[in-house]
């Protein structure tokens, strides 16, 4: 009876999940064997590196060897295959089949080798990194075989370039694992000093709230209707947490930013974020310019690199001790290198101002100052100036207008060369002027325009622009670069505010500003002391205590002290920057400012970008394990993708037109 | 001509931003002095620890401290004023002040005070942590004052718990410190624990490819009009790193999940992730059963706990190395604990099936098991019975049927008890159940059905969930706890898959399976070589190397043997699973499987649960510096918000209905 009634239950069961008893073979069902197969391998294993360096210890014993194929067997002889195994840790070795044990084998299969040490026979490749020893096959588990893909890309694999969507082959490359682990060391050598100095990591929320200001946020819907906003920086949180007592905080933090990616960017990359209570810029400065002197200390020498920065009289130095760095003002690079993140491997390559000879640009008067860059001794003939110079001055390189060029190729030029921006800047005294400038034949002068030293908001300058373009020639870079070494200033003194620029202005050959301001970084940047009495009336002419890293003209990081007063904070947000909704937005800061916020400073460093800088590597997507592409686009696992309009509902949101049709 | 043109220049610059220059002062400006005395403070600064341990040191000298006023000043005498500053440790000493420095001070003002080191006098107040010496001031600057806030919260700071929007006062509060640095210290023991196991930390991108089965992944709209999904963990990039060559990964991953956060969830959440290549789930348990008791090695006894788990007999033992760790098959945990993830705190708890005795569920022949839980000398009266068992029977409180529960009250009941239960199950031979169940008055019989132990799915089961109910209660807690200490084992062998529970019929007292299977982890999941050959046609018979760390009733984490073959991979996409667009959405694993992907298994531990449980707290908000409330509302900063219209239309979305009117 039981039993039978258990049969029935049985007979129950089968029945309720019966459908999936019929095979629906209409996919390969691996055999059994070949994937038992796959799960066979001795865990007692050697690498290439322990065996070449104690060779005899293996004299007699079976290797064991873990890998993948570095490229298609070999056919040598009758019964005879080389090929070579690439192991966990890049390294290749030899390995020598008389046994047919690599028959089919195919480039990119995963083994476990097992055979003897042997000295290497003369016939052997010469391209493997430890060639000394050879190892002969006795036995081989294949623990998953590859398909064709990866021979067909051997000449990828030679180049060191796979296509993006490959990132598994790229990551294989031995010089792409390096970057990896580098990278990881980087980041255990910050945590680690930082620890030293008594900050605490906190992970904060990247689940924040929307800024309609922060156009470059990316929004996430969420089931009530609302939405977050992906933190761009945990700016406000650290703010908040030293608010709430904590007095060294820091954070490998990832940041999002939804902004057009030209300039070799990505929609998330991780900064290194840090606060410090009870703390002033300068604490900042000196913790930073430590941090950044050991870091480059320990890691750039791997790249045959040292840290180096400019002497009071401009020439370029090797930094001994963090305190070496250059501090540079706003005015200074401006005037001198027309951006706010000059690059110092080129310091004689300046912008000269011509005001003290009496040049006056008058064609904008919000542009009053006339400046040249001189190039000596660069040309030969108008089609050298056109081939070589020329094609600097192309409208699209400049936001604004282009600076004009004029090769001094005649005694004529030499004279008259000014004449050439007659129709920008007055010359009062061009006797003086040519005395002092010693133009000769071969030289280029470039002239543009500038604001007044007082207040420059356009920033690159004309002149600072082409100074950047003439840098990415070879033939500039030859010219002017002084060492291949890492150059690092600080830039300090910046405008605490900037005049907005007018959208619709974007591309005239004057930038016009509306009378709008905003904060030249963020609002939450204290100004400097001296300049508080003009804060009030003449905020375009207040300096802030921002502080910027800069290094081979790019920003690494920045940071600033902080407005701990909450009606000063609060006077900014609502009298400055006119935001009428400042207290929806940022009511939370300021109360927590206004319940016993002690004085702060902090700073962020833009951890790919250092690493990439570091490395020696153009472009942060070297050490990025999955980078996005310029458009934002994982090759990869193809994100972003369209989802069905039903996906959206629940967030109470809908396509505006086309939806899944509209690419 | 020159000064002229110069002033010409400037007054043109001045009428540009002319607008600027008309003071629109409708909000305080602070008085420069005031500001400038927030920026004044001695960098030379001792702590309150220093002092105390080594207090001749200074005796002559003036004492700087930064620091919150602890509470509102007390007047005791007519020149005599009390306070007590906290320091940024959080320590606390007293402030002697008789020169009326401390006049119109409040509750967290931040200071830095100068004054002398004195013997404390009898007056003092007692609630100090540190009270043998006071300070008697000679300076004080104010750093920021705070507003009455925190004075009128004094009660809350007593209690130790603000409203969540004070969360930097929650910060404040020397616990709350302390738990933020002992996370900290978690996440150094875990990061150098992996690197000396040679794992290497790599970042992986959180902005991922939305799979419309996630129904839990929150959605980014791009302007392209395609979405990102924000990754609920990087299973599928950590795979792809294996396939490129990374042997040991891990990462302190950013997860997100929009799920319904009854059970104290978070939207955003850390996991310890990590992946091993040729590897399999040995070699991962292996570790992580160590980085666990190393971990509560270190931390536990801060709280006075050790690590325990099940010795071989069932009863509870002390962890003394991660091989004790206490092994459980899924099926032992269905049948004895009814959920995979017991509560051992109480071993001997336990559900018994009374199958042997012939009893049988015949309501639903797919839960042929009646099972039982007997609490022996519970109850005394029916009523005692309604108010601390009856209560444990509530409809809302099960998501199938509902257990019944019989007190033995009398000799009848003693006897005919059973009675009860005979609408679900059928006794065949209750006398000798009787003998061997020995019930006496006092004891109670809870009842219920369940699946045969062949292929248990619901989970948990009627009589699992009771045993949590019962273990929740202060009374029951007491009559079965029989520790205080952390409980851990390993739960495995799980079914590979399991039947989809037909929607519609989520609150019927029986689960309705619908003829489809679902992963029950997740479909990377290898399954048990030894059920290898049932896979194709008894694929819910199948087990997976799958395993879960069990903590104290809560699965801290779990991990698995991966597939690595990928027409095994595949086939279970597409036959078993049914997905039919499996290379739309795995595509990029399916040809990383294809390319040379090693055997690989690995393992995810949930971070900040992992904390909270270590550091004795209910709630993993404890250790978040800003959790989000159990709606996913930030309270801090107000988020999510609603957005205007015309932000979605970047992102060639529109609200559905309603928008910012729609709550």
């Amino acid at each position: 009876m039981i039993a039978s009634s258990r049969a029935l239950r049985n007979g129950r069961n089968f029945h309720t999940y019966g459908i999936l008893l019929q095979s629906t073979g209409s996919f390969v069902f691996p055999k059994k064997e070949l994937t038992k197969s796959k799960f066979i391998f001795d865990k007692n294993t050697q690498t290439v590196e322990q065996i070449i360096k104690n060779p005899s210890k293996f004299d007699d014993s079976n290797i064991i060897i873990n890998g993948w194929l570095d490229k298609k067997p070999k056919k040598i002889g009758k019964n005879l295959v080389f090929a070579t195994l690439r192991d966990t840790n890049g390294d290749t070795i030899q390995l020598v089949d008389s046994e047919s044990l690599l028959k089919n084998r195919n480039a990119e299969d995963v083994l476990q080798i097992k055979g003897k040490l042997s000295a290497k026979r003369k016939a052997a490749f010469s391209d493997d990194n430890v060639d000394e020893y050879e190892i002969k096959l006795n036995q081989i588990n294949v623990l998953n075989a590859s398909n064709e893909k990866p021979a067909q890309l051997k000449d990828q694999k030679i180049s060191g370039v796979y296509p993006p969507e490959y990132r598994v082959l790229q990551l294989r490359l031995r010089s792409q694992q390096l970057l990896l682990k580098r990278k990881n060391e980087v980041s255990k050598l910050l945590r680690s000093t930082l620890d030293k100095e008594n900050f605490v990591e906190i992970e904060t929320p990247t689940l924040f709230k929307p800024t309609p200001e922060g156009a470059r946020e990316f929004l996430v819907p969420t089931r009530s209707g609302k939405f977050y906003a992906l933190t761009q920086s945990p700016q406000q949180y650290k703010q908040m947490l030293i608010a709430g007592g904590v007095s060294r905080y820091f954070q490998l933090a990832r940041c999002f930013r939804d902004e057009d990616m030209r300039k070799d960017r990505q929609p998330e990359f991780t900064q290194l974020d840090l606060e410090m209570g009870f703390a002033n810029g300068e604490d900042v400065m000196q913790l930073i310019q430590n941090l950044i002197y050991e870091t480059w200390s320990k890691f750039a020498p791997l790249s045959n690199k040292q840290l180096m920065t400019l002497d009071a009289s401009g020439k370029l130095k090797v930094v001994t001790s963090g305190n070496d760095i250059y501090r540079m003002t706003y005015k200074d690079a401006l005037t001198k290198y027309g951006i706010d993140k000059p690059d110092l491997r080129a310091p004689d390559l300046k912008i000269m101002s011509l005001r003290e000879f009496n040049v006056h640009s008058y064609q904008n008067l919000d542009f009053p100052i006339f400046e040249v860059i001189i190039v000596r001794n660069a040309v030969k003939s108008k089609e050298d100036y056109e081939n070589n110079w020329g094609k600097l001055l192309q409208r699209d390189d400049y936001s604004n207008r282009v600076p004009i060029g004029v090769p001094i190729l005649s005694d004529a030029d030499q004279t008259n060369w000014f004449d050439s921006f007659s129709e920008i800047a007055t010359f009062e005294n061009p006797i003086m002027l040519n005395k002092a400038l010693r133009l000769q034949k071969g030289d280029i002068v470039f002239g543009s325009s500038r604001e007044p030293d007082s207040h420059i908001f356009e920033n690159p300058t004309p002149l600072g622009r082409l100074r950047q373009l003439i840098l990415d020639t070879p033939k500039g870079g030859e010219l002017f670069y002084q060492t291949k070494n890492d150059v690092a200033a600080w830039v300090i003194d910046f405008p605490l505010f900037s005049p907005v620029v007018s959208e619709n202005n974007k591309m005239t050959s004057y930038p016009e500003y509306n009378t709008k301001l905003c904060s030249t970084h963020h609002p939450f940047t204290m100004v400097k002391l001296d300049d508080y009495d003009k804060l009030k009336e003449h905020p375009l002419q207040v300096k802030g205590q921002h502080y910027d890293f800069v290094m081979n003209g790019v920003e690494l990081g920045g940071g600033s002290t902080r407005v701990h007063d909450p009606e000063l904070q609060d006077f900014i947000f609502e009298n400055i920057l006119k935001i009428s909704n400042a207290k929806e937005l940022f009511g939370h800061l300021l109360d927590a400012l206004a319940m016993g916020t002690p004085p702060h400073a902090g700073f962020a460093i833009g951890f790919e970008r250092m690493c990439a800088m570091l490395f020696d590597r153009q472009s942060i997507r070297d050490v990025l394990a999955f980078p996005k592409s310029v458009s934002g686009v994982d090759l990869v696992v193809k994100s972003p993708a369209f989802v069905e309009e039903g996906v959206l509902k629940p967030y109470n949101i809908k396509y505006l037109s086309g939806g899944k049709n509209c690419d």
